[in-house]
This record gives C-alpha cells, sequence and structure tokens, in this order.
C-alpha cells in the first residue's frame, strides 16, 4: 500500500474546526487505499504561549526546560487529532518524537537528527491505524526529549517519509506552495509549479517560510519529492524534486528577511576574533547565515570579521547580543534594522551578470548595498530595512518577471 | 543528605505567581540541606480544559488518546517550575513519569503502578539538581504514555517516596490536613494532628479529597509518613503513619461524597449477573464502591444484585450507564441523587455499637438509610442526597465532637 507522510503546520490545526476538517481529509486519503502517517505542528500560536510564560518566570529559560515545556503543544494536537479521527469512524493512534524512533544529538532546541527508527510507526501501519505524529521534536541519545528548532516540524515529516520509504510527502500550510516572491510583498509574484531541493533549500536559508533546509536535505537524500499545497485550498501545489542536469533556471525567486544584523569585529589574530564569538554563538544558539573573517593588510596584527545574524529567529537577541559581548572582549560593532534580499536559481552564479546586474539595479533605485555575498545558487544582498520593499519589488521585476523575453544567465 | 518528596496539587500551581512562590519555598527546603524531589499536577484547571477540548471532538475519546494528550498539563508545570528554580538561582531539572522510571500497567487512564526505577532521580539528586517530576502519569512496559487515575499525583510523590527511601513525603494542597468533617459543611469540623494509613484510605474511598487510598497504599508498604499540609499557610499539618497496636480511635472522621447511585439488576444466575457487568464495568473504568450479589431464595433462579457508583468520579457516567445497559441485557434498576455518610476510625467495628448508634441516629433525624455497608473501620450509609447535610452535621456532634466525654466504642 502506499506510503503517504503529511504534514498540517500551526495555522492549519489553530482550532478544533480545523482540527475536525483535517480529520476528514486525511480519512479520505486513508480511505482511497493509502497507508497515511500524519505530523502536526502546536495549534495556532500555542508554542509562542508556552515561550511567553517561560519568559516571564525568567530572561533566560533554560534550554532543556524549555524543551520539555514546547513539545507538549505538539502532543496535545496529536492526540486531539487522533480523537478527531476516531470520530470519524476510522483507526488512528497518536505517537511521540521519541515513540517514533526521532533520535537526536543533544543540543536542546535546536537538535539535529541523528538517526530515525520507524518500527513503532510501521507496526501501527501494519495493523491498519493512521498514524499521527507529535512534530518538532525527537529524543536524544541520552533519553532527553529534545526539539527540532524552527521549523521542525516539517524535518520530522520529511525525515520520516525518508526513513520510511514513502511514496510521498506533503507539506500543507496557508500557501499553495513557493512562490516567486512573497505575494504579500510583491504584486508580480508567481506561482512556481515545481523548483529544485537546492533552490528551495537557498530559498529557506534565505528567509523563505515555506520549508526548512534541513527537511529539504533528508528529501534530497532519499529522493523523495515534497508537494507544497494549502491545507484548505486544493488546487495549485509546488513540487520540490530533483533538478534535471542540463538546464539552468536562471533566477528563479526573490526572497527576501528583515530583521537583520551584522555583527563586526576587530581582535588581536583570526583565531582570537572567531574561537570567542563562535563559542557565545554556539551558547545562545545564534544561527549564522554569513560568517567571514579577514585580516588587513594595514592592520597586520589586527583581525576583522563580521557575521549576519537573523534577530527574529532567535530565542533571544538582547541575551545573544550580551553573550556575544561578554565573550568578544575586542570591539564589536553591531548593526541592526537591515534586511536580506536574495536572488535564487540553479545556475545563475555560473557567471558573473546576475551579480553585476543585481548591484546595477540597486544603484538605480538609489538602494546602498551594505554587504553582499553569493553562494552556488544564491546571491544576498544585505539593504537597509526601509530600502527593502522597493527593492524587492524591483528585483522582482527586473529578473523574474521579465524572465521570459531575457534570460538573466545569457544576458550581460 | 536526607530525602524530601513534596507534592504540589492543582491549586498550588495555578498560574505563574505560585508556581514562583512554590519554586521560592522548594529552594528554601534544598537550601536547608536536603535532596528535593517535587511531583506536580496540571496548571489549575488545565486537566478539564483538555478533557473539554477532546469532549468536543466526540463524546467518547479514547483512553490511549486521552492519556497522550492529559498528560502534557503535568509537564508544561513541571518544565516551568524547573525555569522558576533556575531564575531563584538553583538547579532543577524537570522528569516526565517515563523518565521517573514509573512502570504502569497499560491500563489506560486508570492506570496502577507496577514497578518504579528512579535511577534517573537518584543519578539527579546525586549531582545537586531538584528534580520536578510531572505527576499523575507512567509508562507502560509496552512503552505507551499512562496516566494514573484520579489523585494520581499524589501516588506518583509516594509511590517515588517509597522508591527512593525518602525521609518523609509532603502532600501540599489548599487545606492544611485532615479534618473529621469537612470544615466547609460541618461546623464542629477538628483538625487531626495525626492518623494512620488505614484510617485515611478509608476516609478516601468514602470521599474524602486530601489524598487517594492507592497513594497510601505504597506509604503503608514502606513505612514512610505522609505530611498533608497547605502550600502558602505554614502551620497546622497532618501526618499520616502507622498506627500504634494497641489503641482503638473510635469515630475519627465522618466523610461524605454526593453524585452517588445505586445500580441494582438481576439476572438469572450470579455468574451471568456479574460477568456481563463486570465487563461493562471494566470498559467504562466504573470504579465500584461496593459490589454484592445474592441469589435469593424465593427466585433460586434468579440472582440478584447491587453495587454503589460515585458518578463524579467518572470519566462519563451517561457512557457508563449505557454501557452498563448494553451489557446487561438483565433488568437494570440506576437509582441516583444518593450520597454516601461514612464514619471512619480504627476498630469501629470491633463491636455493633457503632453501627447500631448510626442507624438510630438516622432514625431520629427522619433520614431513610437505603443501603448500608461496613468495612474494617468504616460504616457506610446511602442516604437521599437532600438529607445528608443535616445527618452529616448530627453524626459528626454524635460520635466525633462528644468523644472526649463518651467514647463511641465503649458506649452501647
Amino acid at each position: 500500500m502506499p506510503v503517504i507522510v503529511q504534514k498540517y503546520g500551526g495555522s492549519s490545526v489553530a482550532d478544533l474546526e480545523k482540527i475536525r476538517a483535517i480529520a476528514k481529509k486525511v480519512c479520505r486519503c486513508k480511505a482511497a487505499g493509502n497507508d497515511i502517517v500524519v505530523v502536526v505542528s502546536a495549534m495556532g500560536k500555542t508554542t509562542n504561549e508556552l515561550i511567553a510564560l517561560a519568559k516571564q518566570l525568567t530572561n533566560t529559560p533554560s534550554r532543556r526546560e524549555l524543551d520539555m515545556l514546547l513539545t507538549t503543544g505538539e502532543r496535545i494536537t496529536s492526540a486531539l487529532l487522533s480523537i478527531a479521527i476516531h470520530a470519524e469512524g476510522h483507526r488512528a493512534v497518536s505517537l511521540t518524537g521519541s515513540q517514533c524512533g526521532i533520535i537526536t544529538n543533544d543540543r536542546h532546541s535546536n537538535a539535529r537528527i541523528i538517526e530515525v527508527r520507524p518500527v513503532r510507526v510501521e507496526d501501527e501501519l501494519h495493523r491498519g491505524n493512521i498514524v499521527i505524529v507529535a512534530g518538532f521534536q525527537g529524543v536524544s541519545y541520552k533519553k532527553e526529549i529534545t526539539t527540532l528548532g524552527r521549523g521542525g516540524t516539517d524535518t520530522t515529516a520529511v525525515a520520516l517519509a525518508a526513513a520510511l520509504n514513502a511514496n510521498q510527502c506533503e507539506i500543507y500550510s496557508d500557501v499553495d506552495g513557493v512562490y516567486s516572491a512573497d505575494p504579500k510583498e510583491v504584486s508580480e509574484a508567481k506561482h512556481l509549479p515545481e523548483i529544485t531541493y537546492e533552490e528551495m533549500q537557498e530559498m529557506a536559508v534565505a528567509g523563505a517560510k515555506v520549508l526548512n533546509a534541513d527537511a529539504v536535505e533528508f528529501a534530497k537524500k532519499s529522493g523523495i519529492a515534497i508537494y507544497a499545497r494549502a491545507s484548505f485550498h486544493p488546487g495549485k501545489e509546488t513540487v520540490i524534486r530533483r533538478d534535471t542536469p542540463t538546464e539552468d533556471h536562471g533566477v528563479r525567486a526573490v526572497v527576501s528577511e528583515k530583521n537583520v544584523a551584522v555583527v563586526g569585529l576587530v581582535g588581536k589574530t583570526v583565531t582570537d576574533c572567531t574561537l570567542n564569538i563562535l563559542n557565545a554563538v554556539d551558547e545562545t544558539i545564534t544561527p549564522i547565515k554569513e560568517l567571514r573573517f579577514q585580516c588587513p593588510e594595514e592592520h597586520p596584527t589586527w583581525a576583522r570579521g563580521s557575521f549576519v545574524v537573523s534577530t527574529a529567529t532567535l530565542p533571544d537577541w538582547d541575551r545573544a547580543k550580551q553573550a556575544l559581548r561578554d565573550a568578544g572582549r575586542q570591539e564589536l560593532d553591531i548593526e541592526e534594522g537591515l534586511a536580506a534580499l536574495s536572488l535564487i536559481g540553479l545556475g545563475i552564479n555560473r557567471d558573473t551578470s546576475n551579480v553585476r546586474q543585481a548591484i546595477l539595479a540597486m544603484e538605480e533605485i538609489g538602494a546602498p548595498i551594505l554587504a553582499l555575498s553569493t553562494s552556488r545558487f544564491r546571491i544576498s544582498l544585505i539593504l537597509r530595512e526601509n530600502d527593502l520593499e522597493r527593492a524587492q519589488e524591483y528585483l522582482h521585476r527586473k529578473f523574474v518577471a521579465k524572465q521570459n523575453r531575457i534570460p538573466p544567465c545569457v544576458e550581460t
């Protein structure tokens, strides 16, 4: 029997009415002759409410205790969805991350899955049960409850799909797939029916919320296709799959992220600079987007470095800043109120034409670029937040909307 | 270092302010040189709110899924209390029932502890941590999450205290111990500084809310003293401990319980009568207070039986009634709106004087006794609920308040 893994995010299970609707949807899929594993997030804003409770007790709640606290959110949803499916007359069983065999390292609040042993899931499917999994969580080899960080429920779903060798993995949310830019922000944004794993990963790193990069990695390794769909509005979808090796896509999407900060620092040596900061970063789990160090010629005994942080995704940016200051003992220059604007596409950096065009475009609209970086499939510009809106609209028009006329990777 | 197990009920941890106050209290106790294990209930009405969510999905939520759902309540409290203790500058770690090694049978929603292996708790104490335990829950040998039924957090606390060979077990709630009757209902109720395990167990069975009978059983077996105290008003307390074998106590307390029903039934044989009903009882986890069957002489082929149910403690009395009707296939006569009024005391049934006095007392106030039963330390009368108030006041005055003048077990 085909195995389908479905993931429903917090807004799709925000209240009992939505949970009932999801139950009906899942039962229809089961009745159509599939084995179904459903991975759920916490209901609506539950996670934020639980964090707020903890923060009222202390500004620096322990990461282990936060994991104990937050994992209850997904467990509540999984039990309620299972009960709702029973009410529809189907068999279902809810399982925790631990019961699903999701084994992680012990890095609380941002654990990585090191192994998935879905024996129990397979047994329950074999018994004819719909399996409802509390997402976002695992168990460490020390038997501690861990969470998988932002977007962790996606990771649970795709990792389980890979371990179960599922036929497909469906990610349901309030949007019907991936767009060439955020449709709320860019009027000409186009729906993308298909993108590659790599493009999705770069988009996630650049700030797109649809699916996180770790999750896509599991699909990439196992070759499972991911379908991103809207929970309650069937129709369009985006399939995320392996690329066809021969073609370049040009710029597929423009992705933006607000609340970005650039941390600049100066130390006596590169080691001095990096090690202290990396320790602080590690302690406050600051996910660094870009990190670079250099030892400029004019100051041979001083190293200068900088990195880019996405402050909104940090559990506590104020605490992280303090830890960086405490750890650094060197000059620290933190510039906040910035934004990152990224162009994504297979092969867009095969030559420098896209980078050059992007720089020219910012000049045309008078938006200063504070930093720039590229990776294989991405060009990211750090801008002032108040330049973001028009820069985004302009880049999208220049690179994506007009793509059919002038393919950017040919143009120079 | 002395080991102290403390239990805090739902009203003691109902909000963050109370959790902070408990954290301070626990830290003082730790600073005084004790190893502390704290067992907590869900905050305030959380459990009822979660049940209400499930009931909106179906009238008959699966017991396994309810356990998955409800255990999150205690986990939230345990993580928050641990975070609050960190904020006080002490070390603490929260543990689930499973992590504490509380192994149960697989009877969901009313599991019994079959073994406690508190290895992890001991390790954490050894590391200098205050250990915060999510009460009311365990893990079955099938690795399923189970709950221990009404009062289950008490059971967690006392079972852990016994397994840890703790010096004492302290049960904190909103009352400062055990009284000779409910002070809210009986004006002359007296505080009892000391009672025996057996008396406490009989009181619990008869409807007293202070501490459940299963919990006391663990203390009785291990000989650990239980201190029942008020969380926020230190002062009086009741010690529950082994009896001094030589003395009779006479009537120590009058305990009442409302929402009682008597289920009478007639079947072809005693086996017919009992087995079907016991199956139905089992399925709906109806905790039976009294069960008796007889095969009356005038109907040699018909068995007649009855049992007493406390309807308020059932998850769903309507469902239980239906299951009894479906299972029975014999005549069923359910009388509701009743109350149980019990006299408790070591040795009160050594002769029949107390029973006789109780019957006479009800005659004096014109309250008909619908059923009567006795056990070693208890005399229970089933009355109409609207006779309960004055019957309770009258029995308390006759047996407890005047005890110093005329010890009832001497009087005839």
